[in-house]
């Protein structure tokens, strides 16, 4: 099976050739998308066999045609439905990040816990209450959940979603989620991500004061 | 040198101690501890080596007297100052969760081009012109900065930021930087995030159909 990095390159590589493409490039080689995507030519070249597509060793690759490639291939057939769980200020912002931002992912329902954000429309999605989540998310047929409740409730909620027939969530929820084999995470966990970076910043300044 | 998941770990570890914590907890072992974060009871007992403390055999480790160990490594004994760049809805988003959520790490000033947004206070914080960046920050003592500006201005801002005395990104614009060894780079790539869980999930959903 195709690895999880594979196809983060992949999504990487089809969001850099459609810039190239929006600065009129028709064509590049493997060592320049390397080079934007911070990995080696070789890897691309490896990555890009997983989608079938060949390029031509003078030309390299067709801007267009790879970037197609890779959508024929990490794309569902249809657009697939996403719902967000947790309209506070984070969900918000990220139900605003991913409005109209891939044609084929979209967010059709946000739901939440409080009577004063249920029936409302945010950024163009109806917040409907949690509890409404096993019935709804079938019939919308939703598979893709993007979580964004406070950590005490991520487990019951998590647990929900898959009832609800959801195989992937992306987890915003600063805590690891115990869930079936058959479901896909992905955390982001921006408060730890912060604290590195903290941490080593301190210890980068420190070696430049030591002249090393 | 102290890897980066060491730290992300023991980042997370904090979190959950003070989550045990606020529950009412004095002790803990390190399989429970371990079960909460997702990994093993040796990676907990490896990693709170680093710290240097020491539980007991028969009661664990004291959840307030780790959590202490924790902080005193991680964190800098004066609060770090944060800056942001790039105040846009995902910047507003990350600046209104980061408000006050750990007090050794604060966003102090934000940065943004538009002349609607420079002189404003967004979330506590004063929005200052991107060109003042390279005075500004050392004035302030800024060793931090979270990027969310666009992907194409992502790379320039950042050479401003080592300019100015930065040695620390969480980078949220969707494009790798290139920049001396000395800075350290934390990627969050929220769209790679969501197209791998939307591949995943269609893969999970498959294999069910499939009764594997």
């Amino acid at each position: 099976m195709i690895s999880r990095r594979t196809i983060g390159r992949l999504s990487l590589y089809r969001r850099l050739l459609n810039e190239m493409q929006a600065e009129g490039s028709l064509s590049v080689y493997s060592h320049d998308l390397a080079a934007k995507a911070g990995v080696t030519a070789a890897q691309v070249r490896r990555d890009v066999m997983y989608v079938g597509y060949t390029g031509s060793p003078t030309r390299g690759y067709s801007v267009s045609g790879l970037a197609e490639a890779i959508g024929t291939f990490l794309d569902a057939p249809e657009p697939q439905s996403v719902a967000l769980v947790g309209v506070g200020n984070l969900g918000r912002a990220i139900l605003a990040f991913f409005s109209g931002r891939r044609p084929k992912l979209s967010v059709v329902a946000t739901f939440d816990s409080d009577p004063n954000k249920i029936g409302r429309v945010i950024h163009g999605c109806r917040c409907y209450a949690v509890d409404e989540m096993e019935t709804r998310l079938p019939e919308m047929g939703v598979g893709v959940a993007i979580l964004t409740v406070p950590a005490g409730a991520a487990q019951g909620v998590a647990e929900m979603l898959v009832r609800a027939g959801v195989r992937g969530i992306l987890n915003f929820a600063p805590v690891p989620l115990r869930l079936p084999q058959t479901v896909f995470v992905e955390d982001i966990d921006m408060t730890v991500s912060l604290e590195k970076v903290a941490y080593f910043a301190r210890q980068g300044a420190a070696r430049k004061e030591l002249g090393r």
